[in-house]
């Protein structure tokens, strides 16, 4: 009960009536229900955002959808002229798998032993609803709104990702829009509710090379260049360098080969090519110029003819002394009593977007444990506690900007 | 002339009617076309072996067949009680490959500006011709027979071998029959007829290896164990690594990877598994338990769950102080005034088989420089030269004896 305690707390200073964590709690897992329940693979959205829609219309929020087929988008809000806050979210769950491993339907919630079972009862259908229902409890409040509030939410997070958020911040801006502070719903928890928040994130840096050498008979090895010579080289001193140091908030820099293939299709031949995929996870301490430049030079090095090509998955970014960071922070010290860690790890997440665009991102969600596997579930009392935290993040940033 | 010139000079010392250059010529070509004709494609000999038993048998050569479907096998011989001299071939080639490559049909043999065109034309239908005329050409001699002879043919020479020559010389050891000498016709010769005979060959090892580490998204490199890593360090070690010192008749041994997969399946997984196969051409220096050994207990080091299967492709064989390999060096230099370099290079030959029971093995054979590729030629004038080298050596091989 210590959101209710909290609230009413709060409640004290501004004079509203809060709503119980009992109402909290009821409202969230409704429409968690209702989220769950409808099948919405990336990047069908399976009718969550016009539901949605329909209930922040409601609380007079303005509806913009900004779909790229086939993915689509939200942006719906209110205010036009002061700070915007917004929260952002995903509606689209990526696929059940295999289904023998599943206890119950995946797209049935199933509530048993304090858990709610479900694909994206995680990630992030229950963060959706808490978030829906922190605006409608802080519409209810009926407060003086120092900020502009958003939510924004797509069908494309766990995919491409490319005409998602990307894509609707981009249309933002061309409309002038830009987020002064992004909360990200994302399952930023470890081991318990708000253990944990997401202050930035790493970079991703995708490449795949092809390197050539000479094909020939194995019983004629003067003859032959084995690009395989060359490659492990390279990737035995790629995967074993230490790139940098960690910093307070950033890991150090880390190199994975996630493929590799090469087959000369004969035991007595080598192979002519080959190619290998890696990825970069890189801090604040690199920079894409530093980072392609080192690899590049190694690979000329070799003298073999060779291929490269670049993906920037994503850019770092740190959201260290902003407003939302410390209020985010202290909301969770009031509601749960705990101090959250600090944290830039995993992997890359919708942020990334309103970062670049000078955004400060802080996300917080519910406990990562079982995301993305069978049997995905969520403490069910962990739904109301985590729209009391949305909903004093709203409270309490409104309130600082007065 | 030469071939006419020194076996006449023979002549005068045991007083045969020896063939003239021009005779031995038009055989060897007329049974080479015929045999070209056939599209004798691994394992099929497409009537090779009948056509060959048929004249051999007008010579009263015994023919028996072993064979072990769909690979055909004949032993055809004459003697059974004193040191066996015997020649080896095969009539299989390899696929013409993309026929848009040659100029001419390569199952047609065509004759032009002083060469034959055609798949087989050099590796080995014209020696397997030279061998029938020589041992045709020997018989009409009638000279007292000092040693046993026969010839040793097969249709799976470029496939799986384990049907053909292997299992040939194993059956003949059933019935107590072992081979003093062998004479395998594979094209020894680089740039001209007769500069370079085989005397051995190295020994070729092929493993393969499946490494497993743990797989894991790239945003958490703590809890990945990349087995890239440990088999980029592995390969990168093992292709460099001088495994021993070239001696007199072998070159160092080698290492080659023939290929390397592994693939998550996408960019920001890690993968769990991966596959390589390598090969390594060994020289006597090295023994089996040696290499094996070596390269398992660097795997085992990795501390990764890994299988690894051995294949023993052959085992490395010399022939240095025999007289088969000393009739075969003064037999050139009498026929063609070179001296022959003696090798150990290349790939593996039938000679293998053999020289496993003790067999001394030498090869001498037509120009290799096309051999597998389109337009396979050899210039015309070697098929008769070739006849007369292989007929010197079975006269010198029986006079030795006396
Ligand atoms: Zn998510
Ligand atoms: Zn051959």
């Amino acid at each position: 009960m210590f959101a209710i305690k909290r609230l009413q707390q709060f409640n004290n200073k501004v004079d509203v009536q809060l709503p119980t964590a009992e109402d909290l709690q009821q409202a969230t897992l409704s429409l968690t229900n209702a989220l769950v329940e409808k099948p919405s693979v990336t990047p069908n959205d399976a009718g969550c955002l016009t539901m949605i829609e329909n209930r922040l219309r409601k609380i007079n929020m303005l509806n913009e959808r900004f779909d790229s087929a086939p993915v689509t988008n939200l942006f719906s809000s209110y205010g036009n002229n002061k700070p915007l806050l917004v929260l952002v979210g995903h509606v689209d769950v990526v696929p059940p798998g295999d289904l023998s491993n599943w206890h119950t339907d995946p797209f049935v919630p199933v509530e048993k032993d304090g858990y709610l079972y479900g694909r994206g009862s995680v990630d992030m259908k229950s963060s959706v609803a808490a978030m829906v229902v922190a605006l409608e409890e802080f519409e209810k409040l009926k407060l003086h709104k120092n900020i502009d509030i958003g939510l924004v939410l797509t069908s494309d997070e766990e995919g491409e990702a490319t005409q998602g958020v990307k894509y609707l911040v981009e249309q933002l801006q061309l409309k002038g829009k830009r987020a002064q502070w992004a909360l990200v719903g994302e399952p930023s928890s470890e081991e318990t509710l708000g253990d944990s928040i997401k202050v930035g994130r790493r970079g991703s840096l995708t490449g795949r090379v092809i390197l050539k050498g000479r094909q020939g008979h194995v019983g004629y090895p003067a003859q032959i260049i084995n690009p395989v010579k060359s490659a492990s080289k390279l990737l035995a001193k790629f995967e074993s360098k230490q790139w940098d140091l960690p910093s307070r908030f950033f890991p150090a820099t880390s190199f994975q080969t996630v493929k590799f293939i090469c087959d000369s299709g004969a035991e007595n031949i080598s192979p002519a090519s080959l190619e290998f995929i890696f990825n970069l996870r890189y801090s604040p301490k690199q920079t894409l110029e530093k980072l392609r430049g080192y690899i590049e030079k190694k690979i000329q090095k070799t003298g073999l003819e060779y291929e490269i090509e670049w993906k920037v998955d994503a850019e770092p970014f740190l959201t260290h002394r902003s407003p939302i960071r410390k209020c985010v922070e202290q909301v969770i010290e009031q509601e749960l009593a705990i101090s959250p860690k600090l944290s830039t790890a995993g992997g890359t997440s919708d942020g990334r977007f309103f970062a670049k665009t000078g955004t400060h991102v802080v996300e917080l969600g519910l406990c990562n444990k079982t995301i993305h596997q069978a049997n995905e579930r969520v403490p069910v009392a962990d739904l109301g506690k985590l729209a009391a935290l949305y909903l004093n993040i709203l409270i309490q940033m409104n309130q600082a900007n007065a």
